[in-house]
């Protein structure tokens, strides 16, 4: 694959207030920048863009650990790219990556720099089931309901956003793990497809039915770990019903996404009474430890054990719409954009 | 030392309203019931009494998780008791435990029911070493701040209640363990007191300070541990200043004991972005590794590295003055109140 001349882009140009906006982006393109390669750098052309919606947050101002995408600078988020060259013995010419390099069709990356950003995927794989079943999505359930959940057998789960792309993982390997399963999803279809799809032992529909009142039917001695994608009252509702040793694995909040953030009320007396924990984390602190995640990930599937659901678009033009998809509940599994073809 | 025949307790009547009154306790005693040792089940004699504002708590209605004293029953709480006849060879006459019987001369024990709530104290200690320097308080600071914390050497720790009896172990703890500290406390004399007997790096006078410029002053880097105590608006304070992968150990909330619970509002967000982590605890669930954590406060406080204030009142009598003085701030180090001496 040679390197094309010009580098497309969707830059940001303007923060969205509230909903994103495809406005909010400007398309771009620039020559592809040449050079000599230094030492441990590397080329990649993504092929696959990875529409999540924590990328939403990092459109917004900077605010404190948070990354925030530059005004004028490309769209920041997971891709999986193809590595064209390399001054990096341990980036080989050829693999699939994950990077950090956003909406762009080619980045320069200086792999001392992205240290911790990077995943070299095994060979076999397609673009696609690295950024699907055994993509960061996944990993993310699975660094964060076994590692931060320390989730084990016999133990009671819930999880938010269940029908989503994080949360349908989380739910099946909860269900590997021994856990007993409570999905939360929003409306019929989606209820649906968790009860039917994912094997979960229940899931209370956050739209038609009594939540408080379906987490003490499904929990009567409280929920051991909350897996919480979501945030805000449904965060209250599951510390209501928290068990003695009880774990909240803060990974998401999608509710505070696109609104002033408001966060949780939390009776800490009853935290230190309860011996319980509230714990947020990014994945990204476990990718050394990622393959493995991805070899467990990659048997589950093969074994049957783990079903995944994408939504793939086509094309660079795509990445706006698409992304603005997501947010109006119009996407079914995680959304991947395929900008570049290898044929 | 032979049984008593008469117990002396001091009886909840009534459940405190705001501050505790020593009206809402009556003073009573029964002749101690007799009968034969049970398989397992123990006699001893408690010596000292531990005034733990934890107790307050207690006193109130029962909410989930937490213990709740039954009106017409003695008040609950640590003692230092010797074993005066014992039907389970793990606790021999004549050692000093550590029990929850509470405000009362003599309890008889099923271990079995009590497990996990006692420990058996090395020989050759006093009652008041039992729970003072090697007491609850210290075996609290010891585990919450090395396990719930996880504390490492270079990291820097923010302790509010600096000058209290848990608090000031935890002070002196963090240093042995090479962290920097800052503690928190009310008033000249007790921020004087942690800082020149303590040897904390920095302490801040929490009513005469401005408490959010001291601690972005004393944490240009955020705070790795904060160990907490208090609760309410200090704790979203230092969660304000809480560094990338910070850990939040709620041990007490003592600012929530007489009132009605408020808790904390808690930037969810934040948590995920930062990687951080609020956690309660109770000491209890280390008691099992109690023996290691007295040997290390036994080694440290021989070797001078450990200081430890107490205020021991003297008589049965002084129980319920000796617990209400505490929440006015008239008390100095860990407050024991001895019921009975062994001469």
């Amino acid at each position: 694959m040679s390197i094309p001349k010009m580098n497309r882009q969707w830059l940001l140009v303007r923060r969205p207030e509230g909903a994103f906006s495809p406005k909010d982006l400007e398309y771009h393109e620039e020559p592809v920048p040449g050079g000599a390669l230094r030492d441990g750098e590397i080329i990649v052309r993504n092929l696959c863009c990875l529409c999540a919606p924590t990328i939403r947050t990092w459109m917004g101002a900077r605010a404190r650990f948070q990354p925030s995408i530059a005004l004028g600078s490309p769209v920041l988020g997971p891709t999986i790219a193809r590595v064209l060259h390399s001054a990096n013995p341990a980036y080989p010419v050829g693999r699939l990556l994950l990077t950090m390099s956003g909406w762009q069709d080619i980045a320069r990356i200086d792999t001392a720099r992205a240290q911790g950003q990077l995943i070299v995927y095994p060979v076999g794989l397609t673009p696609v089931e690295c950024l699907g079943a055994l993509g960061v999505n996944a990993l993310t359930a699975y660094f964060g309901l076994l590692r931060v959940g320390a989730a084990r057998a016999g133990e009671s789960l819930l999880v938010s956003a269940a029908s989503g792309s994080t949360g349908s993982m989380v739910c099946q390997i909860g269900r590997i793990a021994g856990c007993r399963v409570v999905g939360l999803a929003r409306g019929r279809e989606k209820t649906a497809w968790v009860k039917d799809s994912l094997g979960v032992d229940a899931v209370i529909d956050i739209q038609g039915d009594d939540l408080d009142a379906g987490l003490r039917e499904h929990f009567p001695d409280g929920i051991d770990i909350f897996f919480d994608n979501v945030g805000g009252s449904i965060l209250a509702s599951a510390l209501d019903q928290l068990a003695s040793r009880g774990r909240v694995v803060l990974c998401g909040q999608i509710s505070e996404y696109e609104g002033a953030r408001r966060g949780a009320r939390v009776d800490t007396m009853r935290l230190v009474y309860g011996q319980q924990r509230i714990e947020g984390f990014l994945v990204a602190h476990y990718f050394e430890q990622a393959g493995a995640a991805i070899e467990d990930l990659r048997a589950w599937k093969a074994a049957g054990r783990l079903i995944h659901r994408e939504d793939v678009r086509e094309g660079f033009a795509a990445l706006p719409s698409s992304f603005a998809d997501m947010f109006s509940g119009a996407t079914r599994g995680t959304l991947i954009v395929r900008i570049a073809s290898e044929t």
